[in-house]
């Protein structure tokens, strides 16, 4: 009845299909992986719909059933998640917009349902990056009626908008216009509780742009040739989910090691610790072994931590086959740092989140590989790790939605269900 | 990001069990199927459950889980798929009824709630086969209260009935007596509106007998020494299911190349393309390089094709197997022309509905086998098709209702679930 630690190991967008360019192999297949091999030879292998069989995932709804939470049931969108990710407490019901710092030239009324007296003329207000969290501060926490709305800074023109109150929907129409010299579209809500929210909505955008139009960032903006950030424009109105905290819900504390906001988000969502990692850009040029020490750093009071490595993503996206091996490559260095400094005993899994082939330049629904090792999985045939390489092997084809039923199964932390 | 076409062939009843006298082979395996065998040499090939693992299916229930129709939540029996067969046009919440044209001897009333009076001495009428188009023609239409009832004959003594209107229930029970020498049974309802239905139909059966008793038709199968068609009774009701189009659900066109009313009623209710096949009888001696032809022609300008090939069932149904070998030889015909001319890079999937054993001679719950080809699919080891060459490759075990998603997958033609 021992306890073990547990780690799963995601390659953002790791898995793809054949490639003409490496004879038909993969990038994951080409790419010289000695540490994932030793996971798969030594453990159980098998395939994993991150979903369900052919279902597109996203990194999002992919994390989400990776770590034990039915997408179909809970996902509304990532703008919760994209909120969290930034910083951002977010509380089940809230409502949650992305926002764009953008330019407005002219008086803005708001005139019954419509904006009037002025027009977009930059939705990025010249990608504006800097005293973009000075010209938040005016506006972040503003009270309207019995609502708080909180307003974050992201990167570059981005923010994120919250709103906290009773009785409020999201099914709230954008006020980002999309296209530039138009007025801001004034918000509407579909039913009585979203009617609310645009109201909330409408009234914050007006007075976003009176606290900001003067603002001395702008000043300075404008006085040096620049477009200044003088209104925030929301969009993509989301309710927050009520998801069960994740010690809650498995009785193990966990952590997320990751590089996206978006997978952040999730982690921070549900109440696990998010570690700054120093030099884990995000990018190709991401140092590797800084996640690998993060990971361990973790498991010294952790139970549980989920990394996700995110350059094979990118390699993927943009169809390039060599950074795609490159970073399979890097995610191989990451394991194997983990696997020679990891408390004896730990369960591994490694896998990906999706696949995004290189011949597709996007997501696609096929399965990845997975492979689990430690004391007390029950060793296969399979020999090395790749899409093809695992099939036949003792995991079958799961679904990302059982993996931390798996993994707290062999972890020997998990309840019993019945007698 | 390149969107391709797709094709599922599906054997109907293709799958066996092993049979002594072919040596313990099943009738796929002994059968000589090179082009099948090249699907699934150059794809990915698996074992499917058509609605769940050991679940009997049947070729209606099958072909709504291959289209992603759960047909646990969506069935309600045949007869909304076999009254759209024969080519009414159903609406979801229509109340639907198969009927037999029967012989009524004695003048029928309708008493409180019995018919009495007169019985029926021959449920099929002489299995009448002429001149029903005429007799329906007098009753198709009908009004009555708010209910509109549509008649349409099929083949034979068969015909359907069709209730609209509002506040209709299904829970009807039936008027055939299905004993010679009785009465009609006046309907029954379960429920209010049930109730309601079942006051239609019986007002339907006695205005029906009304209408056909002294038809010229009739009268000439009188005076011919037949049994005249002069009473319609109504079994089997059930309520039309509301379902997405197929093309509103994929957004894509779809057709279904298909041999039997059923399946086609299936297509037809979905809003696909059935079109006519000149030459493809359902029967043994269908033409099956017609079906093939007819698939080539609707990828033309659709994107998706579904055809169902009817003759392995017969076999299996009539416990011969080498009928049944031959069937299977005529589906491999119709791969081969399939492969041969259909546009480059279209993924076909070829299967079955479900397993009609030799040994059992009705539909069984086995795994069908399955293969895909195509310049998306990852392809594995397996070098032949049949219920066993395909276990140990890379589909492993999925279920019909996942082909769609697995199909528009590989298509390039699925929305992302998540960001």
């Amino acid at each position: 009845m021992k306890r073990t630690k547990g780690v799963i190991i995601i390659g953002d967008g790791l898995a793809d299909r054949p490639v003409a360019e490496l004879d038909g192999r993969t990038p994951l297949e080409a790419a010289d992986t000695p540490n994932m091999d030793r996971v798969a030879a030594s453990g159980e292998c098998g395939q994993m719909d991150p979903i369900g069989p052919g279902v597109r995932a996203g990194s999002d709804t992919s994390h989400l059933a990776i770590l034990g939470y039915d997408p179909f049931k809970v996902y509304t969108g990532r703008g919760p998640f994209e909120a969290a990710g930034i910083g951002m407490e977010i509380r089940g019901g809230d409502i949650c917009f992305r926002c764009n710092f953008s330019t407005l030239e002219g008086e803005l009324k708001l005139e019954g349902d419509h904006f009037t007296g002025a027009k977009v003329t930059d939705r990025r207000a010249g990608r504006i990056a800097e005293g973009t969290r000075e010209l938040i501060a005016t506006v972040n926490g503003m009270v309207i009626e019995d609502v708080t709305c909180y307003a974050k800074e992201s990167v570059e023109h981005r923010a994120a908008l919250v709103l906290r109150g009773p009785g409020l929907g999201s099914k709230v129409s954008d006020v980002d216009p999309h296209d530039e010299g138009k007025p801001p579209h004034a918000a509407t809500g579909e039913d009585d509780e979203s009617r609310k929210a645009a109201r909330i909505v409408n009234e914050f955008v007006l007075r976003s742009w009176q606290a900001l139009k003067d603002h001395p960032v702008n000043q300075a903006r404008i006085a040096a040739g620049k477009h200044p950030g003088n209104i925030l424009l929301p969009r993509g109105a989301g309710v927050a989910p009520h998801l069960e905290p994740f010690e809650k819900r498995y009785g193990i504390k966990g952590a997320c090691v990751v590089e996206t906001g978006l997978i952040a988000g999730i982690g921070r969502y549900l109440n696990m610790t998010v570690p700054e990692v120093k030099g884990a850009t995000g990018g190709a040029d991401t140092d590797e072994l800084a996640l690998a020490r993060a990971i361990i750093e973790m498991l010294a009071d952790h139970d549980f931590v989920l990394c996700n490595f995110k350059a094979p993503d990118l390699g993927g996206h943009d169809s390039k086959p060599q950074a795609k091996i490159a970073a399979a490559q890097k995610m191989d260095n990451l394991v194997g740092y983990v696997l020679e400094h990891i408390p004896a005993g730990t369960h591994i899994a490694i896998t990906a989140d999706h696949s995004t082939p290189i011949s597709f330049g996007d997501h696609t629904g096929d399965t990845v590989p997975i492979a689990t090792c430690g004391p007390n999985v029950r060793p296969d045939s399979v020999r090395s790790f790749g899409e093809r390489a695992v099939v036949g092997g003792a995991i079958c084809r799961i679904r990302g939605f059982d993996l931390m039923k798996v993994m707290t199964n062999l972890m020997g932390v998990q309840e019993k269900f019945g007698a």
